[in-house]
């Protein structure tokens, strides 16, 4: 008999298919991607192609050049420039398009994906992602910042150079208000931040356990809506992910690295994208709100029935996916 | 100036990237599907090849065989059999997947797409599906019912054989009770049916206008997230997909079939899904809720952004999509 799991973050509630459940090693990338070089001279984000992009916003240097390197989005879906002016017309509400659309080159090799970084270098790209969350939110237009990164076609990108990107936008979506009042009730209904909740019960349980740092777990949710989708939560409260400690933002690489090593050695690099999923900084230290990053590997696809209904029918079983995830050893 | 435009019925603000716009032309199918035969001997959904499917629940007779054939799914995402149970322990909420999940054959020709059916053979489909709708509905065990069709790969499927979908559920989506919520406080505070007010406005406005019929208004919604996705709307108030009329159905299938024959035409038979978007059936009358049809034409990829702020950037703009398809001549 299939289950139907309720995730009481989202609210949202998934089929487990049980019956029509996939083996773990069913979801591994039958396709070898093509080997890349270590640089590609009509990369836009390898060095000494920098006149490619626009101007720099930031980078993390080093003694020849640069080994982290952030530029604006040369095709910005939201405009830097200009007011943020909202107009309502009867059921009309339109706001200018401004906001921030980076992307952060995140090693200066073509071919370096980040399971094959050292914790070192994926240290440098959290610092990166930090410095530009809190220079976006420092901008009087921008209510919410989301980091995030595409690999591979599925996930939405054919730049092949390793690279994430920044879109801060100049309001608050739906889901982030959903999700924050969600947690509010919670809080108040129980004393008691929901996502410390489902973290205790995920460590307690521990079949849906991946990987244990000491300041992160990285865990498939017991109503994870798609095969092999993971979240590392902080095991400290925080809202915000600029509340991060430097010791807590290595440990994330570290967990990070690690992590997305297993998806690219057990399931053969597949597509991915992950993303951070947090309260705008204004809300730091509320008590109620906790922030993590998301990983998405794309093994399926979304059809006719989740996007009519909103319901998802995960064909794996998350207890499954994070034990085969525990057998891969990385290092 | 990129625009963000806010979706009154979803609550979602969709970026319309203005600047990184592609032309109508550039969305057209590049790939050429393979031509099909009629029959295939290797196809469980065409004719003779019935013991291949699970027994039929409902068929549309013909002289010789059946115009319309309902089986449940050979691989159903819920069981059929079973109770409908509970769990409630601390946070967990399960229940158990009972439900009904069945295949609606649409044709008895394998390389019948809808767009290439005559009115009077989508008016047989729309009927079974009005039928199919009210037997879900009528088992205790059900609250919600999903009515959709996955065409192509990127929409889901890689059965060729045109059929669609039905999936009941024992619980109501989030997305749905939230849309019901809304549709509610906006008619407690305006004293008028959401969706109504959107039709009459893009009546007024007309540039995002696809088809009019006599019972049905097909267009592109002003802040719809991606590109191509249209609504076919009831121009007469209805909560629930079954209080339709037989002459509504008849001609809700003229519409369906001229504004999918405008994309097969049109944008080179792109891959597609639809669904019937509508309150249950207990829900039939009620003035603040109004079904309709959406169809999504699969011409762009999900990625990080929109998984991690459920934010949509649409890199085309509504009016064009519709000044296109109001172009493409069809019978």
């Amino acid at each position: 008999m299939p289950e139907l799991r309720y995730n009481v973050i989202t609210r949202e509630w998934v089929v487990i298919a049980t019956e029509r459940a996939q083996r773990p090693d069913q979801f591994v990338r039958k396709e070898k991607r093509k080997a890349l070089p270590e640089y590609d001279p009509k990369c836009p984000f390898c060095p000494g192609n920098e006149a490619m992009t626009p101007p720099e916003t930031y980078v993390v240097p080093d003694t020849k050049s640069w080994r982290v390197r952030v530029t604006p989005n040369k095709f910005a879906a939201l405009s830097y420039e200009g007011e943020r002016k909202r107009t309502v017309q009867g059921i009309r509400r339109t706001v200018t398009g401004v906001g921030i659309h980076e992307v952060l080159v995140e090693t200066p090799a073509h071919n370096k994906t980040t399971a094959l970084l050292s914790d070192h270098e994926v240290e440098l790209i959290i610092q990166t992602y930090l410095h530009r969350f809190k220079f976006a939110s420092s901008d009087p237009r921008i209510e919410q910042v989301t980091i995030f990164k595409n690999h591979g076609e599925a996930a939405g990108t054919s730049l092949e150079h390793p690279h994430s990107q920044m879109i801060a936008i100049p309001v608050i979506t739906s889901q982030l208000r959903d999700r924050l009042t969600h947690a509010l009730e919670h809080f108040d209904e129980f004393g008691e931040c929901i996502f410390c909740r489902v973290l205790s019960q995920e460590q307690k349980e521990g079949t849906r356990l991946v990987l244990e740092t000491e300041h992160f777990v990285a865990f498939v949710q017991f109503a994870t809506l798609t095969p092999f989708s993971m979240l590392i939560m902080p095991r400290r409260h925080m809202a915000c992910f600029v509340e991060m400690r430097d010791a807590e933002a290595a440990d994330l690489a570290r967990i990070l690295r690690r992590s997305l090593a297993k998806f690219y050695f057990g399931l053969g690099d597949p597509d991915f994208n992950y993303a951070v999923r947090t309260a705008p900084t204004e809300y730091s230290g509320v008590k109620y709100y906790h922030w993590y990053v998301s990983i998405i590997p794309r093994l399926t696809r979304m059809a006719g029935f989740e996007l009519g209904s909103g319901m998802f029918i995960n064909v794996s079983l998350p207890e499954e996916n994070a034990s085969f995830l525990r057998g891969i050893k990385v290092d």
